[in-house]
């Protein structure tokens, strides 16, 4: 039985098989594996390689691997690949028929009964990479369809009488996902009960709308994550890769909820024809993204891949071996970072992020409505696909430049169940859809102590993209006032607090407010812009133009300033964080038992010297310093331009 | 009966009612109008919220609307919007089958049989925005292509036996249009027979192409059209926005002809996710679109819209009202403008535009060619399509600048039946479609002293695309000489005259020309480039290079200075215009019994001091000024950026 | 019977012929053409102007032409154009079916029988513009691939067990291709045995992906193809047209092979709607063309069009006449180069071009790859379609710049079979496929004598994109060493060798070598980037990094000055070249009997003296120069811009 259990974090990569390969081919493998102190891998399942013309099953292949891992000791994640061409590079998502549904079910009996047996194996992967954008044209997702609508409550009780969109597509996608990968992980439970089930998510800032983690986590044992930055970090430049690890982990480790997650994929090695921006990664950066995910309290990162597969799409592509099987500095990094980790196994096993109380919330329905709603024309960053998200990491980043770290939870994640929320915060970032199911929850929310941020055209629709703004703002008293209407003022204009008094970039739309309980902060051709309400032991502070965006789009400074005031209570409890804003760096934190962990990222071009702000007395051992990084014993950590440092507090 | 003529030009607005609204709210809306001087409203009248699933009809919603607009006083142009799914934003523009056909006219037998009883019932607007640039591919519009195909003569007889284009798609669209837009007047006319009947076409510079205005005029009482600046300005930036709207305006003026017209829709409010180019007006372009409409002679402007919708596409989008009901400095502008035109019904009552007697034609087989023959390849924008139409908006952008208004024409639209055209100027910008029917036209106006202008590949093809310089060029004694051929040179190439003596920038393609009767007045590369011909009492000068787009992409200084000479003896006539071009200014002239009404738009970033070229003596009044202007007594005007002043002289 | 044989080079056009044209209008034509000395022409056989509807043949429209070709002894090429729509105007590429295919066989009986008889018959075009970029969707191309499919090998014995794409659609289409030109071939030959048969390929940079052309050889009298700036060029910029044209000549070249070819179509005239980046040529440009041509071995060029059609797509364009018929500039020129030719027969009859033994090979699998792997993304030209192409085109510019004439050839053109190679040259540049039935060839060139030049990511992949440099690379031996891997480095970055002592630009990859018997010239980061190896009597020099494309998108002195010292010993035998390199030059050479004759085309703006490196003792007479193009005793040329010198030394 496959109970794969993380006790560290682990290392690992990618084996990946295919018929020519021979027995000592991949024998070295694994025993590369072995010697670099990479101790867990996934494995690709083809059926394709395994089910022959007759019907009789051949595992050969596959038996290979999987003996070479046992004799290497090295633990398998074994990834479920029912048949598909030799064309599709990443496997259906969704059955096509029932036939096919039946097909995948024997697949799953003959494979799960097969390789369960091996000591080797640890775990089974679901699928690879569910989401799939749209609802397949077939008969067998519309049958699904129409069962689900046949489910669905007749009427949305807030529509007031209005006509809606209902999203059903939408809606349902994210269903049949969870409804996919619940039917993998029962077929499996069938022959091998209570066995290790994960699932990689991918393109996580654009998928994440047809992703339900919650329900994941009800059937899934680890969670999982495709980080790309070739493929799946399209917003962001290459000198922000590291801060694009960092939110893509953040989401996923709030996904994860009580589960553990890990890094299911991380681009291993050079793209020539795959990739959406084709690169190679340097030992740098193999060692931000692997701290960066231990930083986020990722049970470990697996490497796409450790050998290139040698035909078809990504041929050669992406390894991290080279084409004499000889390590790559790629592979050296890695293993450096595992061997930090084995150094160390009492202090990496127990260690979990610190929270930081302050809580950056995407809401799905905001994707979904942004979607529908485009009308093509001049291209504008806030009003394309990818405006509400881009709004999460705009203030993502500025938290990162001040050495703090935050969730990013879709809202369905964030426990609105407490009764102090004292020292917590919320932003809602321009996310324009507040479901009606949420308004109360964000009451109760800043009732009790929490403290929200309100950006851009937040709250603008309900969950069916009715402008609640228009018929009665249910979040009226909550904010302390109403919104009078927004205006397209320009791509990039001043947005000027008076408490406290700074100037932030804002982009695209400004909204004017008609404050009622709350006290105005902001003026624009005498219009109220930006308020302050007290609501219970809390406080909304709202400014309804995109400051999270336009800053992104400009600069961090005064984004910066205004949260290091805004939140100076929550803040100033934190044990670590910069003294002062750093442009180009950020820093996670591990508690792990008595001790702290700080990683430390530098992507300037320049060495950096830091100052920290520690809330207690430490002592700090460097543990690992990738160029000539150390602290001194003022708290300055000197830090190379791409260095990651890690240090130890105790 | 709903027969509402216009006295005065009107200020209104659309009242948008969908369910969901309550009685107060539709109370309100109208109110609001009335309170601020806005007496004509439009409704679109949904089918999908009056007709029950059981058949039966509910008209309750729509009463509250006809019945606070009667309280209110305010006229109500009903729109014809027959039952179409929730996510069509503009509504269908032709029926799918017959029996769709037939549900349309159950439709209007029962709309209209039930609304016209309402005093407030002022008028029917056909159709929302009719225009579709293609046809649809049903088996309704087949069969109508295949009908309408057998009713076409068989030969053209034009084409001296070559095989040709036949254009039928688009010949057909437009009757097809015409067709349906008579087919829905003949249907209300049932019931309501002689009411008021109107129809807004939109994007203009495209989609006219497929508007027969002089068939329209037969059944219309009034002819309107959509001109919303972020979705059909895309010719223009948005400082040329005024300059868009005077440019729509004599488009529509002219497809009027005998029959008032109106804007029935402008931009009310700000664009989140609809529009091509998001935007929100301010007052000051408020004020010179109406201003504008009025100055063109139009009876009035209806802004899209009082109050926003709450649901579905555009929720929350295009209001003249905030979401507290609240007027925006919008509405309050519209309101200003209602109530200067309320206090002088006299004077605007009998206002009329004063024609210059330049006419800027356009050809409708001219952009159909150039859509045809497209190739793809380097953009040029005189080679894409609207390089027909950028070049008629050339000229009107330079007389635009040296304060002279002139018609922009459909060439159907120009009475070639007079016996003296002295005075007269027709411009044909790069109509490189000049029909054979025309030909003979063409030839009359000149010899009956008529002014041609003629440039870039005007006439290169007849209807048929076929190319008529040639095959034996039907234009020769006319323009007295031959093209030898045309040449791309560059995306703008310097154009020298030698009489006058000035240099034009050109764009594209130069034709040298062999000249018989005319006289050379430019030469380039030992070729005759420009010629002029006198023909008959008049004249043509034929400039066979893309002058008037060259100087759109570049300045009009030059243009300004040919068009002022060439044009002298008609422009000396005329009661006003600016002593020196103006750039980004304009001007428009009404007459009013002895009364001038001028009207001037500054658009340039500094205060303007504009000199007056006046015929006769006036004593001027201003009548309308938003921000300092004043004129002095040496008729120097002096106004502010974006300021526009209205001047009533005696 | 059409059996026309080429003697001196001819320079021709086609003649359009379409109904609507008179008698005297064709006689003018033929007559134009006789008088200004072009004595071929091309003729479009319209079967829809011939075949009325009831079934029977009305040649009269034809007959006028070919008669008028007799009068004035004009030799005609009658292109087959079987019956398609008005619209379709290139014409269809394959049968759509069956019945299809008869009656093509129909119209050949009925045409060639007819029009064979005429003493101007020269010879037959079988199709017009072969190539259709992919399977057409008809059932007979279903058909016809399922039948190719059946007569293919079971297994590629190379794959060691891989699966691999097979590229079947890619290998079937360059087959169905030539099918369909030998069946046309073989219906000619039933009625016209013997005859002169032509094709004219087209868009050759991108469509040499579906042309066999040694297959073509075997039916073809003369090869041809049409080289349109305007249509094909997208490579280049137009300063770089007459470059293109050589590029294109040296590939038609190679594919003729054994048999004669010359360029069928050229630009002759304006675009205005039609091509992609408009243009209309210069005189200069005919020159540079025509002589272009004939320095490559070309029997000519014959220019699209004399006369431009009069209707439809290119209404009005392309022609060599102006609308009166009167002679362009274009004419005049292409008529002088004709003159000049008629006045030195023996010796433009014998000429044919120096070959330097330099070798530029692009394959076929290497295009197909490119285009199979996209996957979207940023887009980097070496990593688009084209990156195989222009990096040819890069090492062909190099040496043209040096005044030395390479032929660029398909693999399969090359000679494998000789046992010398000494003073031959092979470049691979970025080939990321070699297929493996030339691994064996590649070695016995090297071992015989050969220098092989490999650039870029060359023998990445086999035919079936199978990744050899991962599964024991089968060049090992050759090339000396291995590919430890490819890594993206950026847009461009130097690539700096030590022997010679000098710095490169390359693209995006740069590959680093396990070096083995071969010596390091190269490295960077620790890493070998480059080797020379001696393998038997030959050298390799192996720069895994795409040098050729880099130095195109900079600049090519430095890769100049390395070609200059690697091939030294076979550049030194030259008898003429550039004594230095020449931006924007280029010199062609050919041998006639004991004379020679160099053609030198200057591109810069800018006058140039060249001094030519001439290795025997000649006495130079100029035969041309279309402006004060002179050359001193002291051998150097004076040129001016844009001008074509041709120089006979005797």
């Amino acid at each position: 039985m496959s109970v794969f259990t993380f006790d560290i974090p682990r290392v690992g990569a990618q084996v990946f098989i295919e018929p020519g390969q021979t027995a000592a081919e991949i024998d070295t493998w694994f025993s590369i594996m072995n010697k670099y102190g990479l101790d867990i891998c996934r494995i690709r399942l083809y059926e394709s390689y395994m089910r022959k013309p007759d019907g009789t099953w051949d595992f050969t292949l596959f038996d290979l691997a999987y003996e070479a891992a046992e004799n290497y000791n090295i633990k398998v994640f074994g990834t479920l690949f029912p048949a598909t061409t030799f064309e599709d590079v990443g496997g259906f998502k969704f059955p096509r028929t029932y036939g096919h549904l039946e097909s995948i079910a024997d697949y799953i009996k003959n494979l799960i009964s097969h390789f369960k047996l091996f000591k080797s194996c640890a775990a089974w992967v679901l699928i690879n990479e569910p989401g799939s954008d749209c609802i397949p044209q077939d008969q067998f997702s519309q049958d699904k369809f129409n069962e689900w609508e046949k489910e669905q409550p007749e009427k949305n009780a807030n529509n007031k009488g209005y006509h809606v969109f209902h999203f059903k597509e939408e809606r349902f996608l994210v269903d049949y996902n969870t409804w996919y990968l619940k039917w993998l992980a029962d077929e499996i439970y069938k022959y091998d009960p209570g066995s290790h089930l994960h699932v990689n998510n991918h393109n996580i800032f654009q998928n994440v709308q047809e992703y339900d983690f919650p329900k994941w986590r009800e059937f899934l044992t680890t969670l999982g994550g495709s980080g790309h930055a070739s493929w799946h970090f399209g917003y962001f430049e290459r000198s922000q890769y590291a801060m694009a690890m960092s939110a893509n982990a953040e989401i996923i480790l709030s996904g994860a909820g009580d589960i553990p997650w890990f890094m299911t994929e991380l681009q291993g090695g050079n793209n020539t024809y795959s990739g959406y921006a084709p690169m190679c990664p340097t030992k740098e950066e193999i060692y931000q993204w692997l701290w960066t995910i231990i930083g986020t309290g990722g049970k470990g990162g697996l490497f796409w891949c450790l050998n290139p597969r040698a035909s078809g799409y990504e041929a050669g592509e992406w390894a991290m071996i080279d084409f004499q099987n000889d390590p790559s500095d790629r592979l050296l990094a890695a293993s450096f970072v595992a061997n930090i980790i084995r150094k160390n196994p009492p202090l990496f096993a127990k260690a979990e992020p610190v929270e930081s109380g302050i809580n950056l919330i995407y809401i799905r329905e905001s994707l979904w409505i942004e979607e529908k709603l485009q009308a093509g024309g001049i291209p504008y960053e806030g009003r394309n696909p990818g405006g509400a998200m881009k709004s999460v990491l705009g203030y993502f980043e500025a938290f990162s430049e001040m050495g703090i770290q935050c969730s990013i939870k879709e809202i369905n994640e964030f426990d609105f169940a407490r009764d102090d929320y004292h020292g917590t915060t919320v932003i809602l970032a321009h996310q324009t859809s507040v479901p009606s199911r949420q308004w109360k929850n964000l009451e109760n929310f800043v009732y009790n102590g929490g403290k929200l941020i309100v950006d851009g055209l937040t709250a603008y629709y309900d969950e069916n993209a009715h402008c609640i703004m228009k018929t009665g703002f249910p979040l009226e008293n909550l904010f302390g006032g109403l919104i009078k209407e927004f205006k397209v003022v320009g791509n990039l204009f001043d947005f000027t607090l008076s408490d406290p008094n700074l100037t932030l970039s804002a982009h695209l739309w400004r909204g004017s407010i008609l404050n009622k309980t709350s006290k105005s902060i902001a003026r624009s051709d005498n219009e109220v812009i930006a308020t302050r309400n007290t609501f219970g032991k809390g406080e909304v502070l709202w400014m309804p133009s995109m400051v999270g965006l336009g800053s992104r789009m400009s600069e961090y400074k005064n984004l910066t300033m205004l949260l290091n005031t805004e939140l100076n209570e929550s803040i100033s409890t934190l044990p670590f964080r910069f003294k002062a804003p750093q442009e180009k760096m950020f820093m996670k934190t591990l508690k792990s038992g008595n001790s702290f962990i700080t990683i430390l990222i530098n992507k300037n071009t320049g060495s950096q010297k830091v100052e920290l702000e520690i809330r207690d007395h430490f002592i700090p051992t460097v543990l690992f310093a990738d160029q000539d990084g150390i602290i001194s014993r003022t708290n300055i950590v000197s830090i190379s331009p791409e260095e990651t440092i890690v240090i130890m507090w105790n």
